[in-house]
């Protein structure tokens, strides 16, 4: 198998991170985003939404969407099981893992695409209004979280997992978005900077 | 357990379709969303965030977003499988549900939204330059669609599964977003009317 890489863009990244974690070492084909590789023929032809990362098997089929990608890696290495265990445990970690996707790392991601200059190719059109009310949006969101990490190592149970990863990717893309964790939010500062500190998050 | 619900809105709808397929019934709690009652204090109580619908367990553990309700259902009752099984299985799974929720849920969602008057107090503020924009992504998620629905009865694999569920709320949420599956895409026309035929889609 290989992976068609897209190197620190939030998505390629979060896959990067769950690799590392489990210790897995997968080939990879480097595509460059800056350079709108990601629109060529290439791959297109693996993905026509045109989005990384790509996993190819070995039979040629093909994979996207990161979750999903990641969800293949855990059926096939379960240990350490970063998808939650049980039942519960695991609707926890998907619940975690989606709040922390679509109240954080999108309003993050909506931020940088509608108000930073250099994605004008890449967000047509930029609409900075609705930028701004993302930058708010994420704020609001993070004050939701502050107090449910109160006293917690982790988000989403007693276990590093997939939701702590999409946590650490979009407070990571905070800094380029140009959104600011407000001082006041403790627990979430601590938490970021636990995530940041694990070698997986330089992988 | 108990499930508070919010009726027809998008997100309720899919936790409603899912437990028809599965041949579950769980009390349910009516939530007035058109009333604004996920913003009072009872479902604040519960989900911070104020989105239904919402899971209470007898021990009063809470679980919210409506991938992650089923998903747990899917564990208490694997049969029929609706995630999906196997490894590669799964994951083809995922990877649908994630498309058709973010390339087209999402845009539909965010075009009804930002342009239907009766949004003004749920979508603040309301920008029509980026729900115009979104209808527009859209259809050219559907272009995409269209071909890979060539043959198939589902979009993920051989079975029924979540991914056809969310492709069903998303095609029936176009009406009152005011999108028109574009005539030319037969195979997304014709797997919508197989969808709308099941009996879940009126549960």
């Amino acid at each position: 198998m290989r992976l068609f890489d897209g190197g620190k863009a939030p998505n390629p990244r979060r896959v990067t991170v769950f690799l590392a974690e489990k210790g897995i070492s997968v080939p990879r084909v480097p595509v460059d985003m800056g350079a709108m590789e990601h629109k060529g023929d290439a791959v297109t032809a693996l993905n026509p939404l045109q989005r990384l990362p790509i996993l190819e098997l070995d039979d040629g089929t093909i994979l996207t969407e990161s979750v999903a990608i990641c969800r293949y890696f855990e059926a096939l290495h379960p240990e350490p099981a970063l998808f939650g265990t049980g039942a519960l445990g695991q609707a926890v970690v998907e619940m975690w893992q989606r709040r922390l996707e679509l109240s954080l790392l999108g309003p993050v991601s909506q931020a940088f695409r509608h108000l930073h200059p250099a994605m004008t190719a890449w967000e047509v059109p930029q609409v900075a209004e609705w930028g701004e009310a993302n930058k708010a949006k994420a704020v609001r969101f993070l004050e939701v979280l502050d107090p449910h990490l109160q006293g917690k190592e982790f988000v989403a149970g007693d276990r590093f997992s997939i939701a702590d990863i999409t946590g650490l990717i979009a407070l990571d893309f905070m800094k380029p978005a140009r959104i600011a964790v407000p001082e006041a939010l403790a627990n979430v500062r601590r938490w970021h900077a636990a995530l940041k500190a694990r070698p997986s998050a330089s992988a």
